[in-house]
């Protein structure tokens, strides 16, 4: 299926001189979204995975889809304060500043094999918090996955190591 | 299924008072993560849905899974300035103040049969402002489902007319 007809190119959003990758159209169709979902389970291979680690927000759309698909649990991280339980946290670098990432405390047991998901694979800061704050409780991370990488900034750099698969690179 | 056993009580969260119903421990166990979702899918009881919009963000979890269930698309509602395309809005009252819900203008065509999802229906206020950016576009509400429905808070007077569906009433 040709996926990167359904993404939508926002100029300046969300600022100016950035070029937004819109995944609505992609949602939008029934088909697209049952192949995107195919297409990530595809590039597992067949691995097994006991958990599927989802970033907040847009994180959350495929990851409970695989989770499901792959009799694994849905496991989700957020932004600092938002989820309920104890946390462990991770802080990652931002163009200015840093953010703070929370996984609860529960959330993976001591050698299970994980699937961290994100919709988008940018400067890799993110996803790379993600994989520690896993490894901070004792999980594998088998597969980053992603619908898009943006290859030009280098987000595979920081994800050393990890496999990754993206359906759609730019 | 007994989906209770897998809702967590949080006391005090978000803040002093509040009892807070955490689903961590649920997405976390597959059967219980399948379970809830066809749960859902029964009370639909075989109606036709052509999107299904799920709120930003907890409601990203289930409402893509019963999207691609139902073979309809799945569509993103969220606080404002966050979706990057053209957006219709609407205002819903918090405790203190009023908050911003937007939809992209693209989301919904005249006509399309549409289930509402969030993870816990509170005092409506969410819901009902989901169900009317959903009818500023044309579409009709089918039903609103949720995982929890906190029925003190008398959401479903604000819900008036709408089926609603919740796997668990508290």
């Amino acid at each position: 299926m040709d996926f990167e007809s359904y993404i939508r190119d926002i100029e300046d959003f969300p600022k100016p001189g950035v070029m937004f990758k819109d995944i609505t159209p992609l949602l939008k169709d029934p088909l697209a979204l049952t192949k995107a979902c195919d297409a990530l389970m595809k590039s597992l291979n067949g691995l097994k995975i006991d958990k599927v680690v989802g970033v907040d927000s847009r994180g959350f759309i495929f990851a409970p889809m695989l989770a499901a698909k792959l009799d694994a649990g849905f496991i989700p991280v957020r932004k600092k304060g938002k989820l309920p339980y104890e946390t462990i946290s991770e802080s990652y670098e931002l163009e200015y500043g840093t953010d703070v990432l929370e996984m609860h405390t529960d959330a993976i047991q001591k050698g299970d094999r994980v699937l961290v998901h994100d919709d988008v694979l940018a400067t890799g800061g993110t996803a790379s918090a993600v994989c520690k704050l896993v490894e901070q409780l004792g999980g594998e991370v088998i597969q980053c996955n992603f619908l898009i990488q943006l290859t030009f900034l280098k987000g595979a750099d920081k994800l050393n190591g990890y496999p990754i698969e993206s359906l759609l690179k730019y």
